[in-house]
Order: C-alpha cells, then structure tokens, then sequence
C-alpha cells in the first residue's frame, strides 16, 4: 500500500502559497495505512502532468492529484486524463444538474457555457461528487495504479476526500497499519537528547523508526512503526518509551503531538483553574492560542491587548506614576499588568508582556529586543526582563515562549 | 536557468508537519530569475535520496536540498552525497572550531564525539558556513547541475541560503527575470470573474500567462512574464492591467499581493486614522492582524478579548441591562461593545465581535453560527447579525472577513 501526492500548481512553485492540501493529504493517507513515498508540485502545463503521471504507473497503488479543475484556462487536468487514459469527455448529467442548482441559486441567472463544462468528465472515470463546489473529482486506474484528482480548494478538496475517496479506500486497501508516537521535550537541544538516548536508540527493535524533529526550544521525538497487527504494533512502541532514560525523560513535557499551549490548558483543566493575558508586545497571540479549541471558556478569561501606553493606564489600570518611574517596557510595568489582568478578568494565572519588538523603539526608551514578562498568581506575582534579539518575530515568538515556560513552572507548583 | 527543490523528511511524508522551507525557497528562486520546475518531498532513506538526485542531473541547473544534516542518526544526507560524487568525509576545521566553540559556551561542558562529527564534510565539497548553527550546508556539482544541502530547521536554511548561497548565484546565474503580478478582487466567483475577463483574457500577449488563485471570498489574478528585458517585462504587464474591462475592475481591491487588513492598514495610514478591537468569538484574532507589521503603533490602538460575559461588563462597559434584555450575542450588545472600545482606546473605528462559533452553545441561546459584528465609526455606530455555519473554524474566518468588508466600506466613506 504505496501512494503519491501530486499537486499541481504554478503558485507554489514561485512559493506565492504554502502547499497544505499535500500536508492534509499525507497524514489522512498515513491513517488509513498507506506508506505515502513521495509529494511532488508541478508546473499546470499539461507535459509536465503527463511526466508525473507516467512516472507512478508501476510504483505506487494510490496517486491523490490536486488542482487544475476550475472552470479558467489555466486549467488543463481533464484534457491530461482524456489523453493519459485514452478517453474523452462526456456530459455527466448530475453533475451538471448540481452545478446549475448551486450557481444558478447563488447569482440569481442562468448558468453560463463556461460553468456548464464543469459537468464534463472522462466517459469511463468514477465520478467523485463535490457536495460543496462546483469542480468534481474523478477516478482512474492504469494498471494497477489508481489515479484521482480533486479540485485544489482546500475546503472542497478535504470533503470530497472524506465524502467519496474514504469509502472507496475502505474498501479497496486494508490490513496495514501506521503507528506514530510523537514525545515532546522542552529545555534540551537535539545533541544533547541524542547522548542521553544512545544506548536506548541503539537497541530499539528494528522494526521500529525513531525520528528527531528539532525546533526552537523543542524536540520532537517521533516513534513509528508499519504492519497488519496494531495492538502488537501500539505496545512494543509503549514498551518502548518506557524504558526511556531518566536523564531524556526529565525533559518530557508531553506523550503526545501538542503544543505547550495545550501542555498548559490540560494542566488548567485538571486543577480547574483560569488565566487571562495583558499583551502589549505579543499583541494578543497568548490570546488567540488559548481560545482556538472548542470549550476554551471553562478556562480562559480573556485578555486586553494594551498596545498604547495610555490603554495599559486608561483600561488596565497601571498607575502612571509607574510607568514614568521605571518607563514603559519594565518589570514594574509587567508586574502592574499581570496583577490587572489577574484582578480585572477574575482569572486564577495571567501573563503579562510589555517590550520592543522592534525595529524602531517605541513608547519606550529601552533597545529593541528587550521584553519584561510578568506572572501573577494565586501566591503571588513576579516578572523577569530578557534580551531577546531581533528580528520583530523572532522577539515575538520568545516572548511567547517564555511567558508559557514560566506560567507552566508555576502553575504545576502546589 | 531551471531549479527544483528536494525536502527529505518523513515527517512531511505523514503530514506531521506543513513543508514551509520549500515555499521560501521557491519565492527567493523565483525573485532569482530561475525557472523552479518541481519541488518533491521524499523519505530519508538513502535510496531515496539518491535516486531523487539522480533524477535531476542533467534536467535543472540548481539543486536545492534541506534536511538530513543533524547530528542523529536519522540523518544521512551527508553519507549519500559521497556516494553520490564517489567522495569521502574530512573534518572541516573551521567548521570544527565553530561548532566547538558554539556548543561549549551554551552546554559549559567538552563538546561531545556526536557534535564532532557535523565539521565532516565532503573533501570535494564547498562548504556553507553556518553561522547561527552546528550544521553547515555543502555545494557539489554533477555534470552541469549544481546541488546545496542545507539544514532543515527554518531559521538556519535561511540563513545560510541569504549568507552564502545569494552570493554564489548572483555571479553564477544571471540575466534572466521573472515579473509577477497579483491583482486582488472581493466579493465576485472566479467563474464570473473569468466571464469578464474572457475578451481581455484572449487578447493577452503569448508571453504573459495569467492563474486565478480562488479562495473563500477574494479571488487573487496572478500576471506573470519571464525575459532578459527587466523594464520591457514590467511595462508589458502594466498595459495589459490597464486594460482590464470595468466589469471586473470594480471588484479590485489592491493591485499587489497583500492581505485584507493590510489593505485596510494602507486606507487608515493615508487617513491617519485608528482602529481597536473588541472581540468576543474571535478571540483577539482581528487584533493579531493588525499588529502584525511594524509601525503598527501608529494606527492600532489596542483590543480587547472579552470572552467571559463578565468580562464584556467588568472591563469593556458593556450594560448588563442590555445583556439580560437581548442576550450576549445580539445586534444591541454588539453596537455597546464597539462603542466602548472606541472610546476607550481612542480610536477612530472599533470592530466588535459577538457570537456562538460552537460546536455547542456558550454564554447565549443563540444557535450555533450566529454572530453579531458591530462597527462604530466617527460618523456612528451600527451591527450586523448573520448566520455563518459552522464548524468553528469556518464561523470564526467568516466573522473576521465579515468585520473587514464593514469597516473597510466605512474608511472608504467620506
């Protein structure tokens, strides 16, 4: 069970988009069993879909394309398959009925030629319905390769798949199965872990794969394994983890692919306990991190983002006096805005930052890179002042990722 | 000039990650003047890798790899690209010294025989110093196609690719430009858009080829032209932009490339104008937007993310009368929301936000999908209800896309 991803599309290749169809692709393929072997973005022109397509016959059982089946001139999938198959275009009556309902509904007129060819497919592909758009899917097999190609708009793309490909895949491939256990660590470079983890990476079983997936701050460590017997395949992982060292062990923060923002919203849920933010220089991303999931008022408060100085006054309630004292960007400041923040939205934690992003100073008198955080607990409230570079994201993503390292420390605190 | 990009990861291969690395790739070739004809993604496996290089010998100028290069074992790019250019490893003593003298100061203790090994490179090979990593990138060439192996972690790739690489293809691959243009339209389909601009589309010159890039909302047109003649390419494609027919034109909200916020960002710097935020179900998401860029300070007040209703009364003002009389998803406590923001921050426009982006009721009765927006301007205030679906994700983008077609209508009024 082999498959390929092929996405067509000349605006990733000059990176105007970020290809995420492939990555939704890939990991819905990988659990359903397939060993995905390649992804691959080509050019619209109809050689070099033609090159991609000759070159899985044989390799793969599975091609996924996306891409070019909207109604313009750029796009040239349908002719492609009429030419690789052997076949032309006929008028699919339902699916023509389909797309003159929902265009003729949406613009109140009669549905144009150009959206009448939409109803056109190869005479002998499986038509793959498209409940939500216009374009439809379609199925093909040369040999023993089973071609499909879905229109390149994520939101059709992903229903069309779990709609009409999932059954089909059900139906026709099983047996195989892909475990994947992903182990996060913070506060360890990569180096270091792999020390740590030498002898035991030295006698994991063969038919186990270990993978390294560093990033700033955090390792990723990822278990995988393949084969027709999950239980077996889900325990020898687990034995496996543990017998992880207590020297790498220490640094686990999570024995599952989350971020540190959901490590510290199941540590919330647990002690149900609430938190809150005042941001100025992270301008509400602490925010936006902790509502992004479903339920997230049972734990989050709110947030003020306090981008002008006289906001941190007016709406916070930092006193002026404090501000003129130890300017704007201090740990005084933080300390008032967390204290706020924890009062003002009647959470259990809040954090606080105030900093310069950069690349020119702001309110404050202070270098850019510099960012004071502050943490207000139910015991107490303290801040820390760092340097943290440049440039203006990278000053961002720290100050993140300190504020969550130091909320997390307390908050798993008695 | 032709280019391709080769990711190795099997973390891209099972979707655990989104291929971020080739899209900066891509646009900096691209701005290059190289032609990138593929980007593919395959496992680590050595056979892997060396048959994807195989494959380009002899097809594209420029080579472009990342991943593989660490200090685990999960890492063999290194032991393919001798086989590869039948070549063995030397220690690399600047590299050494570099490495040495980085993981010293940081860990404080003998660096270890694992890090060592990142100053072996190939005896043939240029090496890519990497100045913010242990890492360095490698330079080899096969017959008339040069390959470059970079690490994988975003931030070093990139700056080795900007510090070593720019330089070597500035004077090695010159004198041919690619011109893109993007025109950016809202609130028309691409299927009626491309009625419009049927005529126009047909009388275009061969060498400027034109895409539509849909997504919910807006439509991107993308003009792109390749050549020697830098100005000639320009020109071409700013008469044909002249010509687009007024049918269409009306619809154009920005001729380059950029987001909606920041079209409204522009719309308020030449007003000198501000904005704030009161945010219900986005969660601060709006706020985000519009301090993202640098300089924001001068037009972004500041925001609120009022998720507990008490907060929308304890912090913003909001009268709780109003609540108990129309619930906390309604037109009256969206206007009270906007007001208050606007007066509080000082701003000129507040955008507010109150709804029920589920998946189950929260603080109201409403249904699941409704939000109320509220615009409050110095002209007034108003709210619009609407019933935006679901699930979660789709409720929250439409909120937001909603919010910014509002207010930009009401900068653009007198």
């Amino acid at each position: 069970m082999r498959a390929s991803i092929i996405t067509i599309g000349d605006e990733i290749l000059i990176g105007q988009i970020v290809d995420t169809n492939s990555t939704y692709l890939a990991k819905e393929l990988d659990a359903l069993g397939f060993e995905v072997v390649e992804i691959k973005t080509i050019s619209d022109k109809k050689v070099s879909i033609e090159q991609a397509m000759a070159s899985q016959v044989g390799t793969v059982d599975l091609v996924i394309m996306t891409g070019g089946l909207g109604p313009t001139k750029d796009d040239v999938t349908k002719k492609v398959f009429c030419d690789f198959f052997d076949d032309h275009l006929v008028m699919n009556e339902e699916v023509l009925a389909h797309v003159t309902v929902l265009l003729e509904n949406y613009f109140k007129k009669p549905i144009s030629e150009i959206n009448k060819q939409q109803g056109l497919v190869p005479s002998t592909s499986t038509v793959l319905f498209n409940s939500v758009g216009t374009a439809p899917g379609m199925l093909m097999q040369k040999e023993n390769t089973v071609f499909v190609s879905f229109p390149g708009v994520p939101f059709e793309m992903k229903t069309i798949f779990q709609e009409q490909l999932v059954p089909y895949i059900k139906e026709h491939f099983k047996g195989v199965f892909n475990i994947h256990k992903t182990i996060i660590t913070y506060g360890i470079g990569e180096s270091l872990l792999a020390e740590y983890l030498e002898d035991w990476e030295n006698n994991l079983p063969s038919e186990i794969k270990l993978a390294y997936l560093p990033s700033p701050g955090k390792v990723r460590l990822r278990l995988s394994s393949r084969g027709a017997n999950q239980d077996y395949l889900l325990q020898s992982i687990e034995m496996q983890i543990d017998r992880i060292p207590e020297s790498a062990r220490k640094y686990i923060r999570a024995y599952e692919d989350i971020d540190f923002p959901e490590i510290i919203i199941k540590e919330l849920q647990i002690r149900n306990k609430t938190i809150s933010f005042a941001e100025s220089c992270t301008g509400g991303r602490l925010a936006v991190m902790f509502n992004t999931m479903p339920g997230s008022s049972s734990y989050f408060k709110g947030g003020i983002v306090c981008y002008a100085t006289e906001s941190k006054v007016d709406m916070l309630g930092v006193n002026l006096d404090t501000i003129y004292k130890h300017t704007v960007v201090s740990e005084e400041v933080a300390i008032e805005m967390a204290t706020q923040a924890r009062l003002k939205f009647k959470s259990d934690y809040a954090i606080s930052t105030t900093g310069n992003a950069g690349p020119s100073k702001g309110d404050s008198d202070e270098e850019v890179g510099i960012v004071c955080i502050g943490i207000a607990t139910p015991n107490g409230v303290f801040a820390k002042k760092y340097q943290l570079g440049q440039p203006r994201e990278k000053v961002v993503n720290s100050a993140i990722a300190k504020g969550l390292e130091l909320i997390y420390n307390e908050i798993l605190k008695k």
